[in-house]
Protein backbone atom coordinates (compact mmCIF):
# COMPACT_ATOMS: atom_id res chain seq x y z
CA UNK A 1 0.00 0.00 0.00
CA UNK A 2 1.04 3.34 -0.64
CA UNK A 3 2.15 6.19 1.89
CA UNK A 4 0.15 8.68 2.81
CA UNK A 5 3.13 11.12 2.03
CA UNK A 6 3.53 9.15 -1.46
CA UNK A 7 -0.24 9.76 -2.22
CA UNK A 8 0.18 13.58 -1.37
CA UNK A 9 2.97 13.70 -3.18
CA UNK A 10 1.11 12.30 -6.28
CA UNK A 11 -1.62 14.57 -6.03
CA UNK A 12 0.99 17.62 -5.52
CA UNK A 13 2.55 16.86 -8.87
CA UNK A 14 -1.60 15.92 -10.61
CA UNK A 15 -2.49 19.87 -9.58
CA UNK A 16 1.12 21.81 -8.95
CA UNK A 17 -0.08 22.82 -6.24
CA UNK A 18 0.69 23.02 -2.37
CA UNK A 19 -2.32 25.04 -1.85
CA UNK A 20 -4.56 23.33 1.33
CA UNK A 21 -7.68 24.82 1.75
CA UNK A 22 -9.23 24.80 5.25
CA UNK A 23 -13.06 23.94 5.87
CA UNK A 24 -14.10 26.36 8.31
CA UNK A 25 -17.16 27.08 9.02
CA UNK A 26 -17.26 29.67 11.23
CA UNK A 27 -20.17 31.22 12.45
CA UNK A 28 -19.51 34.28 11.06
CA UNK A 29 -19.42 33.29 7.65
CA UNK A 30 -23.10 31.42 7.54
CA UNK A 31 -26.01 32.95 6.48
CA UNK A 32 -27.66 30.93 9.33
CA UNK A 33 -26.20 29.28 12.64
CA UNK A 34 -27.02 25.60 11.38
CA UNK A 35 -25.09 22.66 10.53
CA UNK A 36 -27.07 22.88 7.20
CA UNK A 37 -25.48 26.26 6.60
CA UNK A 38 -21.98 24.72 7.49
CA UNK A 39 -22.80 21.50 4.78
CA UNK A 40 -23.36 24.30 2.46
CA UNK A 41 -20.47 26.21 2.85
CA UNK A 42 -18.36 23.66 3.07
CA UNK A 43 -19.77 21.66 -0.20
CA UNK A 44 -19.29 24.99 -2.44
CA UNK A 45 -16.14 25.30 -1.13
CA UNK A 46 -15.16 22.24 -2.35
CA UNK A 47 -16.66 22.13 -5.19
CA UNK A 48 -14.88 25.80 -6.43
CA UNK A 49 -11.44 24.86 -5.17
CA UNK A 50 -10.49 21.12 -5.69
CA UNK A 51 -8.92 21.51 -9.38
CA UNK A 52 -6.46 23.80 -7.07
CA UNK A 53 -6.34 21.84 -4.15
CA UNK A 54 -3.26 19.33 -3.16
CA UNK A 55 -5.64 18.68 0.01
CA UNK A 56 -8.22 20.02 2.45
CA UNK A 57 -8.53 20.46 5.91
CA UNK A 58 -11.80 20.45 7.83
CA UNK A 59 -10.96 22.12 11.28
CA UNK A 60 -13.09 19.62 13.78
CA UNK A 61 -14.23 22.72 15.96
CA UNK A 62 -15.78 24.31 13.76
CA UNK A 63 -18.32 21.06 13.34
CA UNK A 64 -18.40 19.86 17.15
CA UNK A 65 -20.35 23.45 17.38
CA UNK A 66 -23.29 22.10 16.14
CA UNK A 67 -23.08 18.93 17.84
CA UNK A 68 -24.57 15.49 16.28
CA UNK A 69 -25.53 17.53 13.23
CA UNK A 70 -21.93 19.20 13.09
CA UNK A 71 -20.55 15.61 12.65
CA UNK A 72 -22.64 14.61 10.06
CA UNK A 73 -21.99 17.98 8.25
CA UNK A 74 -18.14 17.17 8.76
CA UNK A 75 -18.41 13.21 6.75
CA UNK A 76 -20.36 14.68 4.23
CA UNK A 77 -17.63 16.98 3.62
CA UNK A 78 -15.38 14.73 3.64
CA UNK A 79 -17.41 12.26 1.33
CA UNK A 80 -17.82 15.61 -1.32
CA UNK A 81 -14.03 15.85 -1.36
CA UNK A 82 -13.72 12.27 -2.62
CA UNK A 83 -16.68 12.52 -5.22
CA UNK A 84 -13.87 15.68 -6.21
CA UNK A 85 -11.23 13.40 -6.35
CA UNK A 86 -13.50 10.90 -8.50
CA UNK A 87 -14.14 14.14 -11.04
CA UNK A 88 -11.06 14.75 -11.52
CA UNK A 89 -9.33 11.35 -11.44
CA UNK A 90 -6.78 12.46 -8.42
CA UNK A 91 -6.88 11.64 -5.37
CA UNK A 92 -6.73 14.57 -2.95
CA UNK A 93 -6.76 13.83 0.55
CA UNK A 94 -8.26 15.12 3.58
CA UNK A 95 -6.39 16.37 6.97
CA UNK A 96 -8.58 15.96 9.72
CA UNK A 97 -7.21 19.38 12.05
CA UNK A 98 -8.37 18.16 15.24
CA UNK A 99 -5.26 18.30 17.35
CA UNK A 100 -6.23 15.00 19.13
CA UNK A 101 -3.85 13.20 21.91
CA UNK A 102 -4.45 10.29 24.31
CA UNK A 103 -3.94 7.26 25.34
CA UNK A 104 -4.30 3.58 24.39
CA UNK A 105 -7.59 2.34 24.20
CA UNK A 106 -8.57 6.04 23.77
CA UNK A 107 -5.98 7.10 20.87
CA UNK A 108 -7.23 3.76 19.04
CA UNK A 109 -10.82 4.98 19.32
CA UNK A 110 -10.20 8.49 17.96
CA UNK A 111 -8.42 6.66 15.39
CA UNK A 112 -11.08 4.65 14.43
CA UNK A 113 -13.26 7.71 14.43
CA UNK A 114 -11.02 10.22 12.20
CA UNK A 115 -10.28 7.26 9.79
CA UNK A 116 -13.07 4.89 9.60
CA UNK A 117 -16.11 6.70 10.70
CA UNK A 118 -15.35 9.93 9.39
CA UNK A 119 -13.30 9.00 6.24
CA UNK A 120 -10.19 11.19 6.49
CA UNK A 121 -6.96 10.55 5.28
CA UNK A 122 -4.85 11.99 7.95
CA UNK A 123 -4.87 13.96 11.39
CA UNK A 124 -3.29 16.80 13.43
CA UNK A 125 -2.00 15.52 16.82
CA UNK A 126 -0.68 17.16 19.68
CA UNK A 127 2.61 15.54 20.74
CA UNK A 128 2.52 15.87 24.60
CA UNK A 129 1.87 12.33 25.34
CA UNK A 130 4.24 11.14 23.63
CA UNK A 131 5.05 8.42 21.55
CA UNK A 132 2.62 5.65 22.36
CA UNK A 133 -0.51 8.35 21.57
CA UNK A 134 0.99 8.74 18.09
CA UNK A 135 1.16 5.19 17.06
CA UNK A 136 -2.38 4.14 16.60
CA UNK A 137 -2.68 6.64 14.11
CA UNK A 138 0.19 6.06 12.33
CA UNK A 139 -0.10 2.00 12.08
CA UNK A 140 -0.78 1.67 8.37
CA UNK A 141 1.14 3.37 5.98
CA UNK A 142 -1.49 4.84 3.80
CA UNK A 143 -3.04 6.95 7.11
CA UNK A 144 -1.18 10.11 8.15
CA UNK A 145 -0.07 12.24 10.72
CA UNK A 146 0.74 16.08 11.21
CA UNK A 147 1.95 16.53 14.68
CA UNK A 148 2.14 20.03 16.33
CA UNK A 149 5.79 21.06 16.59
CA UNK A 150 5.48 25.01 16.38
CA UNK A 151 2.36 26.72 16.20
CA UNK A 152 1.38 30.08 14.81
CA UNK A 153 -0.16 31.67 17.84
CA UNK A 154 1.06 34.42 20.53
CA UNK A 155 0.91 31.77 23.11
CA UNK A 156 3.18 29.10 21.36
CA UNK A 157 6.22 30.07 22.84
CA UNK A 158 5.22 28.99 26.56
CA UNK A 159 6.04 25.35 25.85
CA UNK A 160 7.61 25.39 22.76
CA UNK A 161 10.07 27.65 22.73
CA UNK A 162 11.26 26.32 26.24
CA UNK A 163 14.93 24.91 26.22
CA UNK A 164 14.90 21.43 27.14
CA UNK A 165 18.00 18.80 27.42
CA UNK A 166 17.97 15.08 27.85
CA UNK A 167 20.76 15.60 29.80
CA UNK A 168 20.94 18.24 31.95
CA UNK A 169 25.03 18.33 32.98
CA UNK A 170 26.04 17.92 29.25
CA UNK A 171 25.10 21.79 28.43
CA UNK A 172 23.73 20.40 24.75
CA UNK A 173 19.91 22.62 25.50
CA UNK A 174 17.26 23.32 22.43
CA UNK A 175 13.67 24.35 22.24
CA UNK A 176 11.42 21.98 23.10
CA UNK A 177 10.15 22.33 19.67
CA UNK A 178 13.06 21.30 17.84
CA UNK A 179 13.16 17.78 20.29
CA UNK A 180 9.58 17.40 18.82
CA UNK A 181 10.57 17.78 15.08
CA UNK A 182 13.55 15.13 15.82
CA UNK A 183 11.39 12.92 17.80
CA UNK A 184 8.60 12.94 14.84
CA UNK A 185 11.70 12.53 12.31
CA UNK A 186 12.30 8.43 14.44
CA UNK A 187 8.83 7.99 14.67
CA UNK A 188 8.57 8.06 10.99
CA UNK A 189 8.88 5.09 9.81
CA UNK A 190 6.08 4.30 7.46
CA UNK A 191 6.11 7.62 5.85
CA UNK A 192 3.42 8.87 7.01
CA UNK A 193 4.17 11.49 10.25
CA UNK A 194 4.84 14.94 9.34
CA UNK A 195 4.71 18.04 11.45
CA UNK A 196 2.72 21.35 11.88
CA UNK A 197 5.03 24.45 11.83
CA UNK A 198 3.21 27.81 12.17
CA UNK A 199 3.83 29.96 8.59
CA UNK A 200 4.12 33.08 10.70
CA UNK A 201 7.80 32.09 11.94
CA UNK A 202 10.04 31.73 8.88
CA UNK A 203 13.37 31.09 11.47
CA UNK A 204 11.56 28.43 13.27
CA UNK A 205 10.56 27.18 9.87
CA UNK A 206 14.29 27.40 8.58
CA UNK A 207 15.35 25.77 12.05
CA UNK A 208 13.12 22.70 11.65
CA UNK A 209 13.70 22.40 7.66
CA UNK A 210 17.09 22.11 9.02
CA UNK A 211 16.96 19.27 11.35
CA UNK A 212 14.50 17.20 9.40
CA UNK A 213 15.54 17.74 5.22
CA UNK A 214 13.30 15.53 4.25
CA UNK A 215 9.88 15.85 6.57
CA UNK A 216 6.65 16.83 5.36
CA UNK A 217 5.33 20.27 7.25
CA UNK A 218 1.70 21.87 7.30
CA UNK A 219 2.54 25.31 7.94
CA UNK A 220 -0.38 27.40 8.76
CA UNK A 221 -1.13 31.38 9.51
CA UNK A 222 -0.95 32.66 6.01
CA UNK A 223 -3.64 34.73 5.15
CA UNK A 224 -5.93 35.82 8.39
CA UNK A 225 -3.41 35.22 10.49
CA UNK A 226 -0.88 37.85 8.45
CA UNK A 227 1.99 34.90 7.75
CA UNK A 228 3.89 36.17 4.86
CA UNK A 229 4.41 33.62 1.99
CA UNK A 230 7.27 34.32 0.47
CA UNK A 231 9.05 33.88 3.49
CA UNK A 232 7.78 31.29 5.03
CA UNK A 233 8.00 29.22 1.77
CA UNK A 234 11.82 30.39 1.41
CA UNK A 235 12.34 28.96 5.00
CA UNK A 236 10.42 26.31 4.55
CA UNK A 237 10.65 24.20 1.08
CA UNK A 238 12.41 21.20 0.80
CA UNK A 239 15.34 21.20 -1.63
CA UNK A 240 13.44 20.04 -4.40
CA UNK A 241 10.89 22.86 -3.92
CA UNK A 242 8.37 21.00 -2.22
CA UNK A 243 7.21 19.54 1.47
CA UNK A 244 4.88 22.14 2.42
CA UNK A 245 1.43 22.70 2.67
CA UNK A 246 -0.11 25.65 2.93
CA UNK A 247 -3.54 25.57 4.50
CA UNK A 248 -5.92 29.34 3.84
CA UNK A 249 -9.13 29.02 4.55
CA UNK A 250 -10.73 32.64 5.48
CA UNK A 251 -8.24 34.23 2.73
CA UNK A 252 -10.47 31.75 0.05
CA UNK A 253 -13.83 31.57 1.94
CA UNK A 254 -14.32 35.00 2.24
CA UNK A 255 -13.88 36.30 -1.11
CA UNK A 256 -16.11 37.25 -3.65
CA UNK A 257 -14.74 34.20 -6.01
CA UNK A 258 -13.60 31.16 -4.12
CA UNK A 259 -12.07 29.18 -7.25
CA UNK A 260 -9.70 32.44 -8.26
CA UNK A 261 -8.60 33.31 -4.76
CA UNK A 262 -7.95 29.35 -4.78
CA UNK A 263 -6.43 29.78 -8.13
CA UNK A 264 -4.23 33.10 -7.26
CA UNK A 265 -3.04 31.49 -3.92
CA UNK A 266 -1.90 28.04 -5.42
CA UNK A 267 -0.08 30.25 -8.43
CA UNK A 268 1.52 32.75 -5.46
CA UNK A 269 3.25 29.39 -4.08
CA UNK A 270 3.92 28.25 -7.40
CA UNK A 271 6.34 31.23 -7.86
CA UNK A 272 8.65 29.86 -5.11
CA UNK A 273 7.57 26.10 -5.15
CA UNK A 274 9.20 23.91 -7.92
CA UNK A 275 7.12 20.91 -9.86
CA UNK B 1 -21.12 33.16 40.19
CA UNK B 2 -19.41 30.19 42.06
CA UNK B 3 -16.36 29.12 40.32
CA UNK B 4 -16.22 25.54 39.13
CA UNK B 5 -13.88 24.47 41.84
CA UNK B 6 -15.81 25.98 44.72
CA UNK B 7 -19.01 23.71 43.09
CA UNK B 8 -16.88 20.55 43.11
CA UNK B 9 -16.11 20.95 46.56
CA UNK B 10 -19.70 21.40 47.53
CA UNK B 11 -20.24 18.33 45.56
CA UNK B 12 -17.04 16.65 47.57
CA UNK B 13 -18.95 17.62 50.85
CA UNK B 14 -22.43 16.64 49.99
CA UNK B 15 -20.85 13.15 48.71
CA UNK B 16 -18.10 12.75 50.91
CA UNK B 17 -16.03 11.20 48.21
CA UNK B 18 -13.51 11.97 45.23
CA UNK B 19 -14.46 9.26 42.74
CA UNK B 20 -14.68 10.20 39.73
CA UNK B 21 -16.73 7.91 37.81
CA UNK B 22 -15.42 7.54 33.83
CA UNK B 23 -18.50 7.25 31.47
CA UNK B 24 -16.19 4.70 28.29
CA UNK B 25 -18.43 3.13 25.89
CA UNK B 26 -16.30 0.56 24.77
CA UNK B 27 -16.72 -1.67 22.20
CA UNK B 28 -15.72 -4.80 24.07
CA UNK B 29 -18.20 -3.68 26.87
CA UNK B 30 -21.78 -3.16 25.03
CA UNK B 31 -23.49 -6.04 24.06
CA UNK B 32 -23.49 -4.12 20.32
CA UNK B 33 -21.44 -2.18 18.66
CA UNK B 34 -23.38 0.91 18.36
CA UNK B 35 -24.53 4.42 19.89
CA UNK B 36 -27.75 3.46 21.27
CA UNK B 37 -25.91 0.58 23.03
CA UNK B 38 -23.15 3.16 24.18
CA UNK B 39 -26.16 5.52 25.67
CA UNK B 40 -27.76 2.25 27.37
CA UNK B 41 -24.21 1.57 29.06
CA UNK B 42 -23.87 4.89 30.39
CA UNK B 43 -27.09 5.54 31.47
CA UNK B 44 -27.11 2.58 33.46
CA UNK B 45 -23.99 3.23 35.18
CA UNK B 46 -24.78 7.15 35.76
CA UNK B 47 -27.88 5.66 37.54
CA UNK B 48 -26.26 3.36 39.51
CA UNK B 49 -23.09 5.34 40.39
CA UNK B 50 -24.43 8.51 41.11
CA UNK B 51 -24.66 8.88 44.86
CA UNK B 52 -21.05 8.13 45.34
CA UNK B 53 -19.88 10.34 42.53
CA UNK B 54 -17.94 13.67 43.12
CA UNK B 55 -17.91 13.82 39.09
CA UNK B 56 -18.25 11.78 36.10
CA UNK B 57 -15.65 12.14 32.99
CA UNK B 58 -17.24 10.86 29.76
CA UNK B 59 -14.31 10.15 27.46
CA UNK B 60 -15.16 11.64 23.89
CA UNK B 61 -13.28 9.65 21.88
CA UNK B 62 -15.91 6.48 22.64
CA UNK B 63 -18.67 8.64 21.30
CA UNK B 64 -16.86 9.87 18.32
CA UNK B 65 -15.86 6.34 16.95
CA UNK B 66 -19.81 6.08 16.77
CA UNK B 67 -20.25 9.61 14.37
CA UNK B 68 -23.17 11.96 14.73
CA UNK B 69 -25.31 9.49 17.00
CA UNK B 70 -22.44 9.18 19.50
CA UNK B 71 -22.33 12.97 19.86
CA UNK B 72 -25.78 12.99 20.57
CA UNK B 73 -25.52 9.36 23.24
CA UNK B 74 -22.66 11.97 24.96
CA UNK B 75 -25.27 14.30 25.23
CA UNK B 76 -27.73 12.02 26.66
CA UNK B 77 -25.74 11.19 29.56
CA UNK B 78 -24.66 14.67 30.10
CA UNK B 79 -28.33 15.39 30.78
CA UNK B 80 -28.80 12.20 32.52
CA UNK B 81 -26.07 13.17 35.14
CA UNK B 82 -28.33 16.52 35.70
CA UNK B 83 -30.93 14.65 36.15
CA UNK B 84 -29.20 12.63 39.03
CA UNK B 85 -28.19 16.09 40.53
CA UNK B 86 -31.76 17.29 40.34
CA UNK B 87 -32.44 13.87 42.01
CA UNK B 88 -30.11 14.16 44.41
CA UNK B 89 -29.91 17.57 45.06
CA UNK B 90 -26.31 18.37 44.66
CA UNK B 91 -24.98 19.12 41.65
CA UNK B 92 -22.33 16.54 40.45
CA UNK B 93 -20.13 18.30 37.49
CA UNK B 94 -19.28 16.76 34.64
CA UNK B 95 -15.72 17.03 33.33
CA UNK B 96 -15.35 16.37 29.80
CA UNK B 97 -12.39 14.25 28.39
CA UNK B 98 -11.31 15.41 25.20
CA UNK B 99 -7.73 16.73 25.61
CA UNK B 100 -8.63 19.30 23.17
CA UNK B 101 -6.29 22.18 22.04
CA UNK B 102 -6.57 24.61 19.66
CA UNK B 103 -6.13 28.60 19.61
CA UNK B 104 -7.80 31.68 18.88
CA UNK B 105 -11.51 31.34 17.51
CA UNK B 106 -10.85 27.66 17.51
CA UNK B 107 -10.63 27.26 20.78
CA UNK B 108 -13.56 29.13 20.69
CA UNK B 109 -15.90 26.92 19.19
CA UNK B 110 -14.34 23.71 20.89
CA UNK B 111 -15.34 25.64 24.02
CA UNK B 112 -18.81 26.25 22.86
CA UNK B 113 -19.26 22.77 21.42
CA UNK B 114 -18.22 21.19 25.05
CA UNK B 115 -20.12 24.31 27.75
CA UNK B 116 -22.73 25.05 25.95
CA UNK B 117 -23.77 21.99 23.01
CA UNK B 118 -23.07 19.15 25.25
CA UNK B 119 -23.49 21.07 28.85
CA UNK B 120 -20.24 20.18 30.60
CA UNK B 121 -18.75 21.64 32.80
CA UNK B 122 -15.42 21.27 32.53
CA UNK B 123 -12.81 19.58 30.58
CA UNK B 124 -9.57 18.20 29.78
CA UNK B 125 -6.92 20.18 27.81
CA UNK B 126 -3.71 19.55 26.45
CA UNK B 127 -0.83 22.46 27.31
CA UNK B 128 1.32 22.10 24.42
CA UNK B 129 0.00 25.28 22.59
CA UNK B 130 0.07 27.87 25.82
CA UNK B 131 -1.83 30.76 27.52
CA UNK B 132 -3.81 31.94 24.74
CA UNK B 133 -5.50 28.22 23.93
CA UNK B 134 -6.82 27.34 27.66
CA UNK B 135 -7.84 31.28 28.11
CA UNK B 136 -11.28 30.74 25.71
CA UNK B 137 -12.21 27.73 28.37
CA UNK B 138 -11.76 29.52 31.67
CA UNK B 139 -13.14 33.02 31.04
CA UNK B 140 -16.25 31.61 33.18
CA UNK B 141 -15.33 31.13 36.57
CA UNK B 142 -18.05 28.39 36.50
CA UNK B 143 -16.86 26.66 33.52
CA UNK B 144 -13.38 24.79 34.77
CA UNK B 145 -10.40 23.02 33.24
CA UNK B 146 -8.25 19.87 33.94
CA UNK B 147 -4.89 20.38 32.12
CA UNK B 148 -2.72 18.17 31.13
CA UNK B 149 0.52 17.80 33.21
CA UNK B 150 1.95 14.42 34.09
CA UNK B 151 0.02 11.49 32.37
CA UNK B 152 -0.42 7.48 32.94
CA UNK B 153 1.11 6.07 29.77
CA UNK B 154 4.40 4.15 28.90
CA UNK B 155 5.58 7.71 26.55
CA UNK B 156 4.83 10.03 29.08
CA UNK B 157 8.30 11.05 29.41
CA UNK B 158 9.05 11.52 25.81
CA UNK B 159 8.13 15.18 26.80
CA UNK B 160 6.66 15.57 30.09
CA UNK B 161 9.91 14.36 31.75
CA UNK B 162 12.36 16.33 29.60
CA UNK B 163 14.74 18.91 31.67
CA UNK B 164 13.67 22.34 30.65
CA UNK B 165 14.91 25.73 31.23
CA UNK B 166 14.11 29.25 31.04
CA UNK B 167 18.14 30.26 31.52
CA UNK B 168 19.95 27.37 29.88
CA UNK B 169 23.66 28.77 31.86
CA UNK B 170 21.15 29.11 35.00
CA UNK B 171 22.10 25.83 35.98
CA UNK B 172 18.39 25.39 37.24
CA UNK B 173 16.30 23.28 36.13
CA UNK B 174 13.28 20.94 35.92
CA UNK B 175 11.15 18.46 34.20
CA UNK B 176 8.78 19.86 31.77
CA UNK B 177 6.26 18.53 33.59
CA UNK B 178 6.54 20.61 36.66
CA UNK B 179 7.25 24.16 34.41
CA UNK B 180 3.23 23.26 33.06
CA UNK B 181 2.11 22.59 36.77
CA UNK B 182 3.93 26.12 37.52
CA UNK B 183 2.09 27.87 34.57
CA UNK B 184 -1.21 26.25 35.10
CA UNK B 185 -1.31 27.94 38.76
CA UNK B 186 -0.22 30.98 37.19
CA UNK B 187 -3.01 31.02 35.01
CA UNK B 188 -5.51 30.04 37.36
CA UNK B 189 -7.08 33.21 38.57
CA UNK B 190 -10.98 32.11 38.71
CA UNK B 191 -10.09 29.12 40.47
CA UNK B 192 -11.53 27.33 37.82
CA UNK B 193 -8.26 25.41 36.33
CA UNK B 194 -6.53 22.01 37.43
CA UNK B 195 -4.08 19.56 36.44
CA UNK B 196 -4.04 16.03 35.56
CA UNK B 197 -1.37 13.98 37.14
CA UNK B 198 -1.31 9.95 36.51
CA UNK B 199 -2.20 8.34 39.88
CA UNK B 200 0.69 5.60 38.46
CA UNK B 201 3.73 8.03 39.86
CA UNK B 202 3.36 8.62 43.39
CA UNK B 203 6.68 10.48 43.20
CA UNK B 204 5.55 12.46 40.28
CA UNK B 205 2.31 13.55 42.09
CA UNK B 206 4.46 14.26 45.30
CA UNK B 207 6.75 17.04 43.33
CA UNK B 208 3.70 18.37 42.02
CA UNK B 209 1.57 18.88 44.98
CA UNK B 210 4.75 20.16 46.46
CA UNK B 211 4.98 22.57 43.88
CA UNK B 212 1.12 24.01 43.81
CA UNK B 213 -0.68 22.83 47.01
CA UNK B 214 -3.99 24.13 46.28
CA UNK B 215 -4.75 23.16 42.98
CA UNK B 216 -6.70 20.18 42.14
CA UNK B 217 -5.86 17.02 40.54
CA UNK B 218 -7.46 14.84 38.17
CA UNK B 219 -5.83 11.72 38.78
CA UNK B 220 -6.73 8.92 36.31
CA UNK B 221 -4.72 5.08 36.83
CA UNK B 222 -5.57 3.71 39.37
CA UNK B 223 -8.26 0.31 38.35
CA UNK B 224 -7.70 -0.81 35.03
CA UNK B 225 -4.23 0.98 34.35
CA UNK B 226 -2.65 -0.89 37.96
CA UNK B 227 -1.95 2.48 39.83
CA UNK B 228 -2.11 2.21 43.69
CA UNK B 229 -4.46 4.02 45.85
CA UNK B 230 -2.99 4.43 48.87
CA UNK B 231 0.52 5.73 47.40
CA UNK B 232 -1.21 7.88 44.61
CA UNK B 233 -3.71 9.55 47.72
CA UNK B 234 -0.85 10.18 50.21
CA UNK B 235 1.19 11.49 47.77
CA UNK B 236 -1.75 14.12 45.18
CA UNK B 237 -3.55 14.94 48.55
CA UNK B 238 -4.11 18.49 49.96
CA UNK B 239 -2.96 19.19 53.46
CA UNK B 240 -7.06 19.09 53.96
CA UNK B 241 -7.26 16.02 52.41
CA UNK B 242 -8.83 16.82 49.34
CA UNK B 243 -7.85 18.18 46.09
CA UNK B 244 -7.80 15.16 43.87
CA UNK B 245 -10.30 13.03 41.92
CA UNK B 246 -9.59 9.39 41.24
CA UNK B 247 -11.63 8.81 38.07
CA UNK B 248 -12.29 4.74 37.66
CA UNK B 249 -14.10 3.49 34.72
CA UNK B 250 -13.96 -0.37 33.50
CA UNK B 251 -13.12 -0.90 37.40
CA UNK B 252 -16.59 -0.19 37.92
CA UNK B 253 -18.28 -0.90 34.86
CA UNK B 254 -16.92 -4.43 33.94
CA UNK B 255 -18.16 -5.11 37.80
CA UNK B 256 -21.42 -7.34 38.71
CA UNK B 257 -22.46 -4.63 40.69
CA UNK B 258 -21.96 -0.83 39.40
CA UNK B 259 -23.19 1.02 42.56
CA UNK B 260 -21.24 -1.70 45.04
CA UNK B 261 -17.83 -0.98 43.01
CA UNK B 262 -18.42 2.70 43.23
CA UNK B 263 -19.22 2.45 46.45
CA UNK B 264 -16.11 0.48 47.32
CA UNK B 265 -14.34 3.05 45.37
CA UNK B 266 -15.27 5.66 47.33
CA UNK B 267 -14.96 3.80 50.91
CA UNK B 268 -11.15 2.86 49.55
CA UNK B 269 -10.62 6.31 49.18
CA UNK B 270 -12.57 7.34 52.54
CA UNK B 271 -9.53 5.75 54.67
CA UNK B 272 -7.01 7.99 53.57
CA UNK B 273 -9.00 11.49 51.98
CA UNK B 274 -10.34 13.68 55.25
CA UNK B 275 -14.30 15.43 54.78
Amino acid sequence: MASFFSLLEQRVEDCASLLCVGLDPHLADLPAPTAEAATEFCLNLIRQTAPYAAAFKPNAAFFEQFGAAGWEALKTSIQAVQEQSHRLGSFIPVILDAKRGDIASTAEAYAQSAFQVLGAHAITLSPYLGRDSIEPFIQKPEQGVFLLCKTSNPGAGDLQDLAVTEEPTSGLWQPLYLQVARLAQSWNVRDNLGLVVGATQPEALARVRALVPEMWFLAPGIGAQGGDLEKALRAGLRSDGKGMLLPISRGISRSQNAAQAAADFRDAIRAYARF
